[in-house]
């Protein structure tokens, strides 16, 4: 096993980063320096995964603060740039605001309130992906547990530890857990690069599959209960987050599988009412049209490539945050 | 536009296929002189579609009657392999059998059968793709229609003109489409490879998605109708399809739109009374594990890979065959 240490971290003046471009062919670390250098590395997905861009968030403000140490106007000016640089997760401009919120006590006061986010970032999270754990054995009869998942929600989605596969990491621990299908996430396949290298660096038993045959692993009766992340939940419980995953909790709600959404309260977007509102990244046609750099279909064909969709709360079973269940449906 | 002429056909004594391995980057023919040649090619998917692979079992037979002249056992063990080849489809054993019934009649009666069958296959999915526009048209009121699609149901899938995409074929030629939303059909991107190619050909306006976006498109107002080819349709009208299909239909269901299944009367099967006996081919996980060549998981990392999947009937608003619509559900 490769001693990833934190996914995202400060070291001597600048922000380390996994490159999550690398894996799982190399497992690389990038150094970041400036927050244009960070903002490359957000867009380009390098870094990613809702706790882990709050994270960013607050760091970068960090970099900014030094950068233009004493000059209030530049570093606010940073700050929006980060805090823009990817619209759907609303972590990303809470990271910035919170440590924002320290600039008046001057640049290492700024770093500091960064550094507690993260180490806040790695509680919360096995808090909450405890209280997941939990209620999946008070809910799901059969031992050990056969979980599907979507998307990348480990520890390459956070500081370390992770969301949605914390969950699966809990349950491996009390070996209650009997694998893990992962889908493979389409467009960027964030599940076949990063969760598959994850379970496997961890041993734990997994099989991926396309995204379009979790309806089909859950016909066969080969899973028990599907665990999600989140990239903004609104008030109501509606949960925006990666791509696939409304598919998912429909295929869930057929086949009376709990459907279980697990994120920091970092998340939660009390200000909007519903998932109506919130804003969906729309990414490059590239990404569709080629995988693993060739060219898939057809010269100059067009994509609809959203990189995110909004699972309603009625299909969810719990909402579950480091405070517990938060929001969910009678299901 | 290619010049393509039929997807398969019968020249100068061997079968000629396009090479669907080959596009959409090269537009390829080949041709297969015997009946192992045949069986690779279909396992390999050099030759798919249920109605293409009625077609093929056809027509090896009429190679196995050519190369067994009079040994009527080795043209019925060479028929065999043939049906055999590939398992879910209704049609490749349908194409063999209504071939090898003519073996008494001579190699000549088995070529003649063959050849009747493939100038049928462009009959009949032209009329069943017919009687499919005319059933949208009724159901839907926004014009010109917006339709979303799964894997690839067009000519590359049949003799010529096609099933699904004989739809859009027919609705584009009425000036009644607007675009068609072609699912990329992950893992082996027929919709990418080859359903796009066929609408580029023909200059049909449409856009790629990864197939977990199928239900977003739906929740964006998008789409306005469903419309999927089939692999074996039970006598209740449950449908095997490629995989992702079910999923497709989950989320039409969701959001009212019609879910039309259009396929030629041999893909029923009528001796099946319900989906749960369909057998459903599992390919090897390379197929998940790698994409155009390049390894996009962990080495070693295992798969979950079924070939097709079975939508229920009550999620089908209607199946369309030559003789119109032939099962389906209330919504």
């Amino acid at each position: 096993m490769v001693g990833v240490g934190r996914t995202i971290d400060w070291t001597d003046g600048a922000v380390v980063i996994v490159d999550q471009c690398a894996l799982p062919a190399e497992h690389r670390l990038l150094r970041l320096e400036t927050v244009t250098e960070l903002i490359g590395a957000i867009q380009r997905l390098a870094v990613r995964g809702a706790p882990a861009l709050g994270a960013a968030g607050a760091l970068g403000v960090a970099l900014a603060a030094r950068a233009h140490d004493g000059d209030a106007g530049a570093v606010r000016a940073d700050a929006e740039r980060l805090a823009t640089a990817r619209p759907t997760a609303v972590n990303l401009r809470w990271g910035v605001e919170r440590a924002l919120a320290k600039l008046p006590g001057g640049t290492e006061a700024v770093l500091a309130e960064a550094l507690t986010l993260l180490d806040e970032d790695v509680r919360v999270n096995r808090e909450a992906s405890g209280h997941a754990a939990r209620l999946l054995l008070d809910r799901c009869e059969r031992r050990p547990l056969r979980l599907l998942t979507h998307c990348n929600t480990g520890r390459l989605a956070a500081v370390d530890w992770g969301t949605a596969l914390g969950v699966v990491r809990h349950l491996h621990a009390a070996r209650q857990l009997e694998y893990v299908l992962a889908d493979e996430t389409r467009p960027l396949l964030q599940g076949a690069r990063l969760t598959a290298w994850e379970l496997a660096q961890e041993k734990i038993p997994y099989r991926l599959l396309p995204d379009s045959a979790a309806a089909a692993a859950m016909a066969r009766g080969l899973v028990d209960a599907v665990v999600v992340g989140a990239d903004r939940i609104a008030a109501n419980g509606d949960t925006a987050n990666k791509i696939g995953t409304y598919a998912v909790a429909l295929a869930a709600a057929r086949h009376g599988l709990p459907f279980v959404v697990v994120a920091p309260s970092s998340t939660v977007d009390g200000e909007l009412p519903d998932g109506g509102a919130i804003v969906l990244e729309q990414r490059a046609p590239e990404e569709v049209t080629h995988v693993a750099g060739t060219l898939v279909a057809p010269e100059g064909a067009e994509a609809f490539n959203p990189a995110f969709d909004v699972t309603p709360v009625d299909l969810i079973t719990a909402v579950v945050t480091e405070h517990g269940v938060v929001a969910g449906s009678a299901r």
